[in-house]
């Protein structure tokens, strides 16, 4: 496969992760009908979508690309020996790019009622990350930054593991897709849930620049989560051991 | 395998999906008890269900019809080389009636309690597709269009990616069932969702003329992406390159 | 296998299926906090629940007896050319046996509370399923039996085409198991959703005069829908047309 | 592979195991906006978590440890012949010190609001498992304890079907998390639901003193329904009969 058509499914994978996963937060999780009943799908129904978007995106792209779709997941498995330095660069790049492309053609989507305007200086606009005041639940940046390496590590993990040559053939997408969901259950309230560099930027050049102040840590905290999940497993699915 | 099995194959697999997402939606997403709590599916629920309907359709049927149910897939895998130009039209069609049949049947079920009146000119009556003040969220005919063009391209995009000799056997009906999940968990706020030109007609009929006069973009757009996702993947999944 | 062991899977399977997905229904469909919000599983959980206990059950014992867990499911298999009809009786039997010892375990554990004392009148109660004034939503007879007939022909159907020889291998349990899902989504609201008559049976007996009095439909329509269905897809699955 | 890994590997998917189920219900069970909205993932989401953190755990370190992550299960497949007594104790011992362990960084990640002050006495606690006065719905330590030993049975009885050699390969993971899933749906309201003495003791020793005086019952009756389940199983599965 080449190189072009590589970096085509990271930009079209972490497009979609971006539009399905933000997406849903941005259009769908709070919406209030008439009668005053929440419809929408909350932090569980954007749980899910995150999920979906890689689980859908590792079937469709897996096979081209190894559908990364996150700067993290390069790092980390770059860190574990499954993939070359040499396209970590060009991987991040598309995935960024694809990222922001996504933020840009959910912005317009968003328009489309006529009376979007976000506050930017609010905890989780635009879908953003965040700590302190733009936490939603209003948590450190201590606390932000334990749950990001923490939960990247294991996202990382389970990556390195379900697509290990012993485990059964086909399931990584859902393991890795499903991993996503969960990581989104338990910290959406902590940080809105970045693992991944390139979602975080993708939105934040949309939401203001509290957003963008505070994106240094969503690439710092998950890179360095990939890394250690990356090495740690590295070590444990070595087969001469 | 016979065309007359592969038409009924299709009929009845879209009136699967029609009567189950749709029905999800007429029937259980708001439900509110005695004591005025929400029991209802929310708009959470009617994705899965639509999810569903093609996840179980496709393992049911799709060794006999390859499992359309959606005359933009329909469009979109012949635009990708998948499917011949013979047989759409009356794939097509059958997908057509499948959804109309569910939509006649769906009615009989929710007019059982007696008290049915929707009012036509309701955003989403009777799970119909709508822009303007059509729409749920009351969207714009601009970005329900790039809406439903760019879910569906996408949409294509897993179907055929999911679908190609290298992708793991078997698991197609998982992703694609779970993308239509993942398109719905973004998009019911703007359009209701459809992605679908013989869903958006079975209910349409019955819902009212203010549906039967939009249906129009839920035909366009839909098979306008699906050409392009199926286009776009036919390039990216060739195997020569 | 030997039938006894058959029947033991029979018996255990339906037994899972009775206390999982009537047990989420008693015990944590509702559940208001000190604050007044909802905790509870709602539709939603329970149209999972009962999924969940297909799906896991039929892993465990379909290698044993097929995991039919319902006799409309056995009914339906006959007609469909997929099950012995002396095997039907002692299938049924055990599938009723099971369904009441799992109704009997639950009310121990309801009762575990001391204050549980549901209205023998009211819809739905003990996850029991009615139509009329025993349906939740207070659908007609008419609209009940309709709506059992019809999910319960197309559960057949997606149970016939998931597990027929060229659908791929391993992936029915989750077929069936999502399509029973799907069909809770649709259709608590009508009848709190049979299309299996030991579910209904085990339930009612500790449910109440009023629901045993109309356990007459949920013994006939979901027979009669899966001997519809079984047939339906008998024919459509033939290979040698 | 060395019993090393094999304890890194269990430490590692309980730590796992109590970090995602545990921590999704004291993090994002309970969200309310400043529009009085619950955005929350309530018992449906802490449910899916939990049967996540072992679907997702199971694909990574299934193929080094068999994924266990709980006494139960080990005690279970001991009896049912499927593991060797002379590893229960340093794999039961990984698994509490795993559950401790993530209980830990837990209470980092919640006092990183600073307003967390949570009562010791409350019904679940920082997610502790209890009975009576500490049960969420005031069960008592009946129901509880026959519902601990009822669900522990069955989540053996699906975890040796699945794997069993005549089930579909690969699917176990996806069979044991979901069945995990279900057992919260239905007795979260009940116990707050154990099943797993690692993951009740790695949030009671921070829970405070109510919760760990009821330790006891969350050892012994996961453990007596292991055993049941095991030995059941293991004759049901016996392919000589």
């Amino acid at each position: 496969m080449s190189l072009a058509k590589k970096l085509t499914a990271e930009f079209l994978g972490t497009f979609w992760l971006v539009l399905g996963g933000c997406g849903s937060a941005v259009l769908a999780a709070h919406v209030v009908g008439a009668d005053g009943y929440q419809f929408g799908i909350g932090y569980l129904g954007v749980a899910l979508a995150f999920g979906l978007t890689v689980l859908t995106g590792a079937y469709a792209f897996g096979h081209i690309s190894g559908g990364h779709f996150n700067p993290a997941v390069s790092f980390g498995l770059w860190a574990g020996g499954r993939f070359p330095a040499r396209e970590l660069v060009p991987y991040v790049a598309a995935q960024v790019v694809g990222g922001i492309a996504a933020g840009f053609i959910l912005l317009q989507i968003a328009q489309g009622t006529g009376t979007f305007s976000p506050d930017p200086n609010a905890a989780g606009v635009f879908a953003s990350n965040g700590y302190g005041a733009m936490s939603p639940g209003g948590y450190s940046v201590a606390a932000a930054f334990l749950t990001e390496v923490v939960l990247t590590a294991f996202f990382l993990i389970v990556i390195m593991g379900s697509t290990h040559g012993r485990a059964p053939t086909g399931f990584a997408p859902i393991a890795i897709g499903l991993a996503l969901t969960l990581i989104h259950l338990i910290s959406i309230p902590v940080t809105n849930t970045s693992v991944n560099p390139a979602r975080s930027t993708g939105v934040a050049l949309f939401a203001g620049p509290a957003a963008i102040g505070q994106l240094w840590l969503f690439w710092l905290a998950p890179i360095l989560g990939g890394l250690i999940g990356g090495m740690l497993y590295g070590w444990l699915g070595r087969d001469r051991d």
